[in-house]
């Protein structure tokens, strides 16, 4: 469910939906997200596995409680580690949060292949091509796409959480046994943050698109790991920051 | 510092700054965002106020560590309960996360009053009143402002972060005893979630308006708090969901 009806200033209106999902491994509660209900298996697992938890060859799987009011989704998977043990409580901003110390924002990705060279036309209309019901309803939603290097749309989810929206797609292509991502492009509705570059790295995708801008870390850590990093992806064209090298004419 | 130099497509170009941060209480590692540097002595009080951690009335400082390097602020404060403990770590998605089950989502605040009664037309001009110099530069940053009932703009912060630039708001009110905010308006740059609309109503803000859409869950928690929440907010016009009492002619 993506929008939810209201009445705002007399008349009928819609919002896009916002609910809080606990995700339990194991039985254990682990983290709390605000996030639009739906695909929340593919949420909890694609989270999973943005953290370097998951290993993507082993069986995993996760189910929503029977109480669906709960909100609460369980998986079951063998964690590659035993998740950073926190001290106390998290921050609640945007981003990396939570953890022990600053060294401990990073996850490790493999290398990233060459993958696909693509015309910088095509990743510049990848916006137009993204898939947004729940936006054109709402405005309140973020999404992520899923594309082939020829700009075929695989894949798209619409969350309130921009990193929710990548979770999803990423968790859905576990599920099905697409990754790596090596030979696709992803592409997101907003800004590209230091945490997406890294979802997307951990998910082999080489070219991450977006609408938006990137931050100073985003084009960092895509430096580092070879990937190429478009932002304010719009018809008339789009700013290539890193990976300049999959980017055809 | 927002904005840092890059080169990008061959030319000159400047991006929205990202740095982590870690925040101690008493020496304790308490929490680490994703932040843009500046003024973390605001965000690091303004968070924890936000988790109605801190009493507005009991002394409380905050300095980044002698090595800037580090990106570590320590907080000195009492703080008003022991912070939730956590089991392992927490989500990386927008708004609030990590805490150990879902009935914890919600932070207590004070009843607001009626305060101040606004024009509608006033309402909707705010977003052009605040002042957004970083993403003038960047196109990568929020902002939240801080006004006056007559739309005097009294304080503004940007940061890669939505919620990071609310908390460095209440954070510098908190530090300069304005809290709370009763006769004030807060505005955002951004979309309108439960968390955004949480830290107003700790703060005491009788007003929230954004320039994007809102989403089920801030509605709700606006409604419940008697607090007046507008969205989608330009030259035209503006959406009220929630407080009509508070929207004059």
């Amino acid at each position: 469910m993506l929008a939810k009806a209201i009445e705002r200033d007399g008349q009928a209106d819609r919002v896009a939906v916002e609910e809080p999902l606990e995700i339990r491994v194991g039985g254990e509660p682990l983290a709390v997200t605000m996030r639009t209900p739906g695909h929340d298996e593919e949420l909890a697992l694609g989270f999973l596995h943005g953290e370097g938890l998951l290993d993507a060859d082993a069986p995993c799987s996760a189910g929503l409680s029977e109480d669906l009011a709960a909100n609460v989704v369980e998986v079951d998977a063998k964690l590659r580690r035993e998740p950073a043990r926190r001290r106390f409580y998290t921050t609640s901003s945007c981003g990396v949060c939570g953890r022990g110390a600053l060294d401990e924002v990073a996850v490790n990705s493999a290398p990233l292949p060459l993958g696909p060279v693509v015309a910088r036309d095509l990743l510049a209309t990848l916006p137009e091509l993204l898939e947004q019901p729940g936006f054109a309803a709402t405005g309140g939603l973020h999404a992520t796409g899923l594309f082939d290097a020829a700009g075929t749309l695989l894949l798209a989810r619409e969350d309130v959480g921009r990193h929710n929206a990548m979770d999803k797609v990423v968790g859905r292509a576990l599920l099905d046994g697409w990754l790596p991502l090596h030979e696709r492009v992803l592409c997101v509705s907003g800004r590209l943050s230091f945490e997406l570059v890294q979802k997307a790295a951990v998910a082999g995708a080489p070219i991450l698109v977006g609408v938006g801008a990137p931050t100073s870390l985003a084009v960092a850590l895509a430096d580092e790991s070879g990937m190429t990093l478009c932002g304010f992806a719009r018809r008339s064209g789009v700013n290539v920051y890193t990976g300049e090298a999959r980017v055809g004419r």
